[in-house]
């Protein structure tokens, strides 16, 4: 039997990539992604349309609320969404965008279903050196999470199976994971990054000038690939 | 400022009763109860009237839907919860009516609304006694979280909080709990055990049967004091 892998798939140029990873490496790709109330929802659109073309064995959405929990720009409309700061700016602080807990919630839920569907494999696509600041995306976070989840679970306390948590792409510039992901067959068309989608003539446009589009754009740039989306700014 | 603390309150005697310590010991309470799709889906109203009878600062209910990636006989209809089995059946395995990665998920909520309200105390009733299996109820799983938690928040990394998971009543017996929760005047009419409760003239009853009543009744017991609720059987 193919070995199992949950790949958590929020539609972004990271998520994608890994799943490109998962699959490369023989694993059969079970995408998990969560509707949490973030107003870039139109990521999950693309999370849809990434699983169906990389024909996964299962896409499951989950919905929660992290509205009701709030704290972050993500999640409430009220917390402006951060535009047009240079790289230093970006790297200095952990930012407004934020989601307190976030991926542990993300990955909690993973954990679950990898115990169910008997897998022992998980893909995050954490990486480290964009935003200098998220907590949740460092290596010992990662070790930690992954040390909780062996004991969290009968599969893992019996023996039975021992989880791992991937993250392939912890230590690579945004160019690298572009230049990996086009290796593997990614269409970056189907990616969502922008964090503040704007609307116009009936048609859905990324800003161009929050954090995120302005990585994404670098990480292009850098890489000498063309972005394919359009940008409204 | 009084501290606050988060208390995952599921409506049940262990957590009702943890409540009522977080209480004693000073803390501003902000209870957490997570509708998860299970079948005692009662204990949320219960778990509404607990946190009115204490007058929480707080109560918010999340919700998810476990379901949807399955495995227990608590959020399963088709797989059929236990019933009438002897202190030696329910202490010898891991019971179907764990759900994987329930308190994980739960904690991680607790986690993601502690660093939002500047708590730094979560309040858990797991308990090691009652049930021999449940593997995210053990010392060890609650220290992995702990130390997972302070490494995946901002305040945690940052030096502004240090998490502390609390459990007062990992150790205790039912017997002992349900007299600690007496001394300090929990009303455990308001409480709910059954996994599979069952309707009678417009009334909902405790089975009496399932392991969480056995549980329950044997507590009451033991402690000498009336269980103060009806019973179907």
């Amino acid at each position: 039997m193919t070995r199992r892998a949950v790949v958590l798939l929020s539609g972004g140029i990271d998520s994608t990539t890994t799943l490109a990873i998962a699959r490369a490496e023989g694993y059969d790709v079970y995408a998990l992604s969560v509707r949490y109330g973030q107003r870039h929802e139109i990521e999950l659109e693309r999370a849809r349309a990434i699983a169906d073309a990389f024909g996964v064995a299962r896409h499951l959405m989950i919905t929660i609320d992290l509205r009701e929990i709030g704290g972050s720009a993500l999640t409430d409309e009220r917390i402006a969404v951060p535009k047009d700061r240079t790289p230093e700016e970006i790297g200095a602080e952990i930012p407004i965008t934020y989601v307190p807990g976030r991926n542990t919630i993300f990955l909690a839920f993973a954990l679950a279903w990898a115990e169910v569907l008997g897998a022992e494999d998980i893909f995050f696509g954490a990486n480290v050196l964009d935003y200098s600041g998220y907590p949740d995306c460092r290596p010992e976070y990662l070790r930690a999470f992954e040390h909780m989840a062996n004991l969290a679970t009968r599969a893992g306390v019996s023996g039975q199976a021992r989880f791992r948590l991937h993250a392939p792409l912890l230590l690579m510039t945004k160019a690298e994971i572009i230049r990996r992901g086009r290796e593997l067959g990614v269409d970056y068309r189907l990616t969502w990054s922008c964090y503040d989608p704007v609307e116009r003539e009936g048609e859905v446009l990324a800003c161009g000038r929050c954090d995120s589009c302005q990585i994404r754009r670098r990480g292009f740039a850098e890489a000498g690939i063309e972005d394919p989306i359009p940008y409204a700014n």
